[in-house]
């Protein structure tokens, strides 16, 4: 077989893996897929893809951080591994393909290989990794975090859910091991470079017929929590010009917020508040307490710490203003990450030896080859989202086509990766 | 005894009233009281009610709507009663005084009555009443309305709890029977007049130094929800341009509630957005779905529902403008109410009688007596609220002395306004 005619993905077997991850999700949750990081049920699709890879004949094990990581050997001992994968958490109400995508490609890659038999110098790994949605504890990437050793225990104690569990709660409440992370970390040494594919997550690919994304850049993410605290009374007793409305004050934040990521002068930053909480929440009552989460998004390294410092001073002229109380608290904070170029290349030339066009752009969304890449060279493959770009949300949508095809550029990539690797590693003797 | 001097309300035990109720409060419910319409809670409030009333000697019933009601007899049979009474239930994370002191003050009437056996011609009834707080179900004075013919068994099917429970289930729950409502309701011919004292809710009394104030006018409330519906989408991935945020669109509406009830335009109107709930609440993804709930008061009854159909115009135009779907919903919709002249008038010259100064002065707030003035001639006296009039706050505050002066005035007034009716219903033989 010829790397330029594909393994051929085959799309039906990666639509069934679609539909087994997204019957996981919890019961009564509303519309889509619900499976939080660490949760059992986020377990229960690690062990779906676990059982795959050891029907597969790999060999599986899943770390203190519950990343799941099948191997497959290569013809060469010793040389360190090439990698490949995703995660399989999601937000509340998700659609099917964020993260499951990398994963079920994963999958379907380690099929094509063992049944048809190919050769590889190196070892290839598979990886699920875990809790990679920052949408319950506020850190994204957890999984990947850790075995990149950029967070540990303490953390891991300090970060919280809605409900108040910690990260390290969740993770001992299913079994894993919070205290001991170390464990999980990966030794640069032992790899060679790692390829993760992911949706879009935008429209950009779908409206230009465009079927593969190569990711140069990753935008970083920082959040925070603001606490607005102005004065509960009365809505009917209470006159306009007396009140100190928390909400009214996190009103005004939201599209502070807003307009300042839509100024021309931040082309290319995103900023939202997603999630309010405000209390009492009673009809009659002025809210004395609004909660609000504010998710800056952007590729340039200064604008985005910049953006978020602005938000909160304005932010503070509002309450001040308003004569309510501020207080903001730092829940996560990610650089941009640009991916290194000569991975993106390899990985490019494989689409075009497939006779498949290809788009340099950057990720608005937060992935775990951001972490990975600190200890890993790392690339990104895109594949199209349908339904406008739509994420997070139950529209998301990948055919299965569209996925087969990212998928063979995937199992192409791995294995020009280790063709040109052994070249610059071990010389023909 | 002189009227002139009082009966002598007595502070500490308005006081022990006062704390016993502020201990039925739920569990884990966060600061203050919370004793919702229709719960236990509010159930065993009347119970405390009744217990005292049969202590005094007094027959008590409770209707099927769940107001309680106390009757002392007068000493000419065949009179229409003269009633007093307030309500028990609270909105969440509450006070300890709204609806409480009304209560209390005519608890401790009725020990003044029966202790220095104050005769009376005609009967007098106190009265606790159930479910004032529209905080549960969104409407106001459910236990008065009901007393007023102003709802019934069709409404109390169709009003929910934030939990989708029906009023009528709530009350079925506590042993109460919403389809019998009409037994509950008040003829007429039974009452010759109702006096309700309660807290201000405002910083008036208190800022002038004036220890009673008399109601002329309640505002009305009309209250909404709005449901905005965008598009869920990732915070990262989804460009600022292509964006439908139900929750951005909701924060627009709230400024745009709070400006149209602070232009100068507006002199009386309260608008309010107490209340708000975003959907999926992740902090990377764009709300696709905002409720937001208003509140509009206001003593003009066109005004009052002007500004509600303004809200709503102006909120479909913000929404149209960002992609967003607005669906808007009438919770409740209750008219101002001016309280009779003559009872005002009979009240004020009680106040005076025990040299007490008083001032006349609208309500901004809902109360039963606006629903209790239907059927019978209702007056309202307020006593003042400290630390700045909030109310409807665990800061909500009523010295003891400040409610025993007020119960003073309650109880002379009513035995004034029973010398007062004898005259005109009866005259000497």
């Amino acid at each position: 077989m010829t790397l330029a005619a594909g393994l051929g993905a085959d799309a039906p077997r990666l639509q069934a893996h679609l539909d087994t991850f997204a019957t996981l999700s919890e019961p009564d949750s509303g519309p889509g897929v619900t499976r939080l990081a660490y949760t059992p049920l986020e377990r229960r699709a690690h062990a779906v893809f676990s059982d795959h890879m050891r029907g597969l004949g790999l060999t599986v094990r899943t770390d203190t951080a519950g990343n799941t990581i099948a191997e497959l050997p290569g013809t060469r001992p010793g040389l360190p591994a090439l990698g490949t994968g995703s995660h399989l958490d999601s937000v509340p109400n998700a659609g099917a393909y964020d993260g499951v995508a990398g994963v079920v490609a994963a999958m379907e890659t380690a099929r094509l290989y063992v049944e048809n038999s190919v050769e590889h110098a190196h070892p290839i790994r598979f990886v699920a990794f875990a809790a990679e949605e920052g949408a319950r504890f506020g850190q994204a990437c957890t999984g990947s975090r850790i075995v990149a050793g950029l967070t540990g225990p303490e953390d891991l104690e300090a970060k919280r859910d809605a409900g108040g569990v910690t990260l390290a709660e969740a993770m001992r409440a299913v079994g894993l091991d919070p205290r001991n992370t170390s464990a999980a970390r990966w030794r640069s040494e032992d790899w060679a470079a790692f390829v993760e594919l992911h949706i879009e997550q935008g429209s950009v690919l779908d409206s230009a017929g465009t079927p593969i994304g190569i990711v140069d850049l990753i935008s970083g993410s920082t959040r925070l929590r603001l606490d607005l605290t102005g004065r509960a009374s009365h809505t009917g007793g209470t006159p306009m010009h007396l009140r100190a409305d928390a909400l009214a004050a996190a009103a005004e934040i939201v599209l502070m917020t807003e307009a300042i990521a839509s100024d021309p002068r931040h082309h290319g930053t995103r900023a939202t508040v997603g999630r309010i909480e405000a209390s009492p929440g009673s009809i009659t009552t002025i809210s004395g307490r609004t909660q609000l989460y504010v998710d800056v998004r952007d590729v340039d390294n200064d604008r985005q710490r910049l953006t978020a410092a602005e938000i909160v001073e304005r932010a503070q002229a509002i309450s001040s203003r308003r004569g309510v109380q501020l207080a903001s608290h730092l829940l996560a904070d990610a650089s941009p990450v640009i991916l290194p170029r000569w991975l993106r290349d390899s990985v490019a030339t494989s689409a075009t030896g497939l006779g498949l066009s290809y788009r340099v752009m950057p990720s608005g969304a937060s992935h775990d080859s951001q972490m990975v890449n600190h200890i890993v060279p790392t690339g990104m493959i895109f594949v199209p989202s349908g339904n406008g770009g739509v994420s997070h949300s139950p529209d998301e949508l990948t055919g299965a086509h569209e996925l087969a095809v990212g998928t063979d550029v995937l199992a192409a990539g791995l294995l020009r990766l280790d063709a040109q690797l052994l070249a610059t590693e071990a010389p023909t003797s």
